[in-house]
């Protein structure tokens, strides 16, 4: 009876909101390399959008040599290139910050990996030509709906810098996990850009458009901008690149043990080079002792990490783990605090009890 | 294509740990009067136990006249009983103490609701008798395993006094909303104890003990014991009633809204006698509204309520709302602390930020 169905014990989505759906994965519990399409965070503006993918078709316009429409076809014809890598939303672990943030709390799973596999957006680009001028393209999603600060309808629309662009890991994606592209995480094309936080990795793409300014579209000037100051505008800056991070999945906080041997492990992540080193500390940061690494250490991929753990002596202890990239970035102690909540980063920190 | 099962949009439970399965329900999103199964909380302390249900028995034995053993064709058989009613799990709400207390963070959702159908346990024990000196009842599960305290295995036993026992609503329950009870939740037979938290409503009873003294087992006299004291046992006290409690649904911790009239609504609940008014407060709980309660106010079962705000002044809002019950019990401003974090009901308390 221990394997009949009905006493089969699985994780399950953990459920935000519903209108537009914004469910996390329940990281605590994933111990692979990939995540399954079910438990893959799913993070949205809007209603899922309707439009007809049989007739699906892929503009490519502005500032370009030869503006041309691609069919699925002819995109599924071009060499592909398969990426295992983290989309990890910029909100995630928000509701760490304090003082606390407005918008979707979010926990620690704001984000999944997979692998993912379509064709370079420089191959299609090699078609169309960009114009000296160009400076930015355009993606925008199928997806639209009301904002709170406009009475207009809005696309969700980003683009990138050119360079960003041109970089050969940047691919619009038809592939997750070996399989055709679920549609509630963008059928028929996806843009995957790694390294990136996935605000940026735009599902449904209805049209590319080259222009030659910087795009002011509010998901870009007004959402996704790190905000320092409580009461004004200065110094923000765009949320681009993956922070350097770590996840502590087991034990979980404020759990109970007996005394004995455990094993704490986790993981790693970063949009900038490969972690490097994996640390943890038992007493509140005061020392820090080497991780293993379980996973090889991948660019855009999260890494696994463990640690024996002999806790032979009762009391509380506070757990922490963190991570250094080959850019030498390192988790800080404190968030860097922001009014919308966005690329939380600061060393992981659980606390647990021995009895 | 909006309705198709690609994009169709759907709650899940929240994942608190998989071995045990502790799962809650996600109650922000529950806005009937029953809980569907799928999406009932789950709360275990062992493996989901084994035994072959086809020869499924109930033996009555101890301090009684008549020690008898009963088939589920003879339970079957007796007059049923069905009572819609919350479940609520002693621990719900843990992660809003402060300061923290270790054991399962639960969030708002480790409580359903739904018609549980069954006999009288008073009908059998007419059955068995009682002897004079009879004291209590303990029912024991099929579910066993280690405690972090002990060396030995132990059964989930829980007793309950004479009194309650006898109480004509205290049900061995073998149907959950017109189907049989699922297996999760205790079939074939589930003893439900109406206005009591959820750790007393044993599940996959294999035995009834009379016993003439106070139970001492270690899920009624170590655990499920209110400590008020972190360093010794003083004062303890045993957790029995469900405390007079509320929950604001909607709007969501957090939320960020557009100026607007908006409905707030929540649910109310308590295990003693009925709600009879649910207040809410927009100012920090400087003034307080009356509620409209739009389900029938009944004994053991939840009540639903809204409330229309008209919101037309940006800011930052704090929502607080209040139940008070038909014995006067009211929700406390602050929590009752304790060191294993049970009975949670302060004043149910949420920010909304109006843009």
């Amino acid at each position: 009876m221990e394997n009949s169905p009905r006493n089969t014990v699985r994780p399950y989505l953990i459920t935000k909101k519903l209108v537009p759906e914004n469910q996390e994965t329940p990281i605590h519990f994933q111990n692979g390399d990939i995540v399954n399409e079910k438990l893959f965070f799913r993070r949205n503006h809007f209603h899922y959008p309707k439009f007809t993918s049989s007739f699906y078709l892929l503009p490519i316009e502005g500032f370009v040599y030869t503006p041309k429409v691609f069919s699925l076809q002819e995109i599924y014809s071009f060499p592909a290139k398969a990426i295992r890598l983290v989309l990890e939303c910029s909100g995630n672990k928000r509701e760490l910050f304090e003082p606390n943030v407005f918008g979707e709390q979010w926990g620690k799973g704001a984000m999944s990996q997979g692998i993912w596999k379509g064709v370079s957006l420089r191959s299609l680009l090699q078609y169309t030509g960009l114009l000296d001028t160009a400076k930015e393209i355009v993606f925008e999603g199928y997806d639209y709906g009301a904002r709170s600060d406009s009475n207009q309808f809005h696309h969700f629309s980003r683009s990138l810098p050119i360079e960003k662009a041109l970089d050969p890991d940047t691919i619009l994606d038809y592939e997750y996990n070996h399989h055709p592209l679920p549609f509630k995480h963008g059928f028929p094309l996806r843009l995957i850009v790694p390294g990136w936080y996935a605000m940026a990795s735009v599902k449904w793409i209805k049209k590319m458009i080259v222009i030659d300014q910087e795009f002011k579209g509010p998901f870009q000037a007004v959402d996704y901008v790190y905000y320092p100051n409580t009461e004004n505008d200065h110094q923000k800056t765009l949320v681009t690149s993956i922070h350097v991070n770590s996840t502590i999945q087991s034990p979980l906080n404020m759990q109970t043990l007996n005394t004995g041997v455990y094993e704490i492990n986790g993981i790693a992540w970063t949009g900038t080079g490969q972690i490097t080193t994996v640390e943890i500390s038992m007493d509140e940061g005061l020392t820090w002792h080497t991780c293993e690494l379980v996973s090889s250490s991948e660019k855009y991929a999260w890494v696994r990490w463990k640690y024996i753990w002999d806790a032979h002596k009762k009391g509380e202890y506070t757990i922490k783990s963190k991570a250094t990239d080959s850019f030498g970035n390192i988790q800080p102690l404190d968030p860097i605090w922001n009014r919308k909540g966005y690329g939380y980063n600061a060393i992981d920190s659980i606390k647990v009890k021995i009895e």
